[in-house]
């Protein structure tokens, strides 16, 4: 099979109109397909409006108890389901998912480092066979950020690593496309100048920007999930922005490409 | 197959302790099942902390759209899946729906009569055969009471309901037992006495006990959707405390079995 994995984030997720705008352009993309939403903005929201603050340590989440509830909530119920009535709408026969449902994606809490993350869960493993089931029936997974450890503890894991896991085990057998929606052009030399887009970029380049600090903070581990991908089976990844979903899947150019290879920068 | 359809109501679902305990008697039930869970008190709780007070008319929510959102995020993600992460821990593969997952209960929006319900619906059709084909790979699906229009729109919809929705939709071609486990011990002639349980009932006696007001409130619908059921082909209809599931799973005196034909009361 053909298998196309799309990742949204919140500034999609947090508009309605860029929501619906995404959602028909999703509908339209051809062949097997699994979207993958975040959700953090309003998962912070709906935690401050119960009194609930979010705990962020260098721009990641600590998910203590009341705050695994909170994501839980938001995600897998909240966004996920409207996402699933919309595309339901569209005559797109979704399904949503978190990790846990029929242990789709195993994970283990992760260890206390420096920093203890909390319930946050690291994949170890995916259940391919029952996914390429379910695909293989015309039915369109949606997941949610949210897995399980299979001993009763929901996890709350990234989403991009979530798209990134999901491609790749679907990858050893299927012709898998990874596409990463977020809210810039895609990888920028000047991030305030979407002239100054990369089209393509390898590791070898990844590691001059990141040198340069030209990339940082959470463009690192977006870019790290695309090229652990990459590494691992995927045939393409993609980063850029929602409303140039299509165009990318008809390889037009826009946004940025990720590629194995070695090639020079202009 | 056989299958078995159980309904936990709020008094289960609000104490952690008596969740697990049923959860364990559930894994415990032989055959192909299916779990449907309320929450209406969580809701309400969380719906509070958000400021949002629950409006409630004669028993019955009012679902307005901000009420759409909490109940949403709490039956759909916060309770629908802990339960699926408890029934993993215990070797159960459960999977967690709403009606709009994979189109699998579609519902419409009840017409405005004496009361304004808001967002609520009532079942129009259900994917019998995708439900089959879950179902006969093993796993066990776990319905939260929310339902879809297929128009873009979720519905709150009674959980009890879509217990007898589901039992009547797989009756056609199954033999199908339904268990709606709430807080007293069955139909009880005096409902401060667990000793006046009336063990068998059916619709004359029951037309008999309403018309005495000994069956009132709450216990109407619950028992319309218990005989609505049995008159469209589901072969046993069991109403009881949660901790009796198993014993009535092996028809052993408990609870009130619901029945088609007279007898005598004594």
């Amino acid at each position: 099979m053909n298998i196309s994995i799309v990742k949204i984030g919140g500034n999609v997720i947090d508009n309605p109109e860029k929501l619906e705008d995404f959602l028909l352009l999703f509908a339209r993309l051809e062949g097997k397909k699994i979207l993958v939403h975040g959700g953090g903005v309003m998962a912070s929201k709906i935690g401050e409006s119960m009194g609930i603050q979010a705990n962020m340590v260098d721009g990641r989440r600590i998910t203590d108890e009341p705050t695994l509830d909170i994501v839980t909530m938001v995600y897998a119920g909240l966004i996920n389901k409207k996402i699933v009535a919309k595309l339901q709408r569209l005559e797109q026969n979704a399904m949503g998912f978190t990790g846990a449902d029929g242990n789709l994606i195993r994970s283990a809490k992760r260890p206390v480092a420096k920093i203890d993350y909390g319930f946050v869960g690291d994949v170890k493993e995916i259940d391919t066979e029952l996914l390429e089931g379910i695909i293989s029936q015309g039915i369109i997974p949606v997941f949610s950020p949210i897995t399980h450890d299979r001993k009763g503890n929901l996890l709350n894991t990234n989403a991009d690593t979530i798209a990134s896991e999901l491609a790749t085990s679907l990858a050893h057998k299927h012709t898998v496309k990874l596409y990463f929606c977020f809210n810039k052009a895609g990888v920028l030399i000047d991030e305030n100048n979407e002239d100054s887009l990369v089209p393509k970029i390898n590791e070898d380049i990844y590691d001059e920007l990141k040198r340069d600090n030209v990339i940082h903070s959470g463009m690192i581990p977006k870019l790290d999930n695309a090229f652990s991908a990459l590494q691992r089976g995927v045939s393409n990844v993609w980063i850029g922005k929602a409303e140039n979903l299509i165009l990318a899947s008809k390889g037009m150019k826009s946004g940025t490409n990720i590629e194995r290879h070695r090639y020079d920068l202009y």
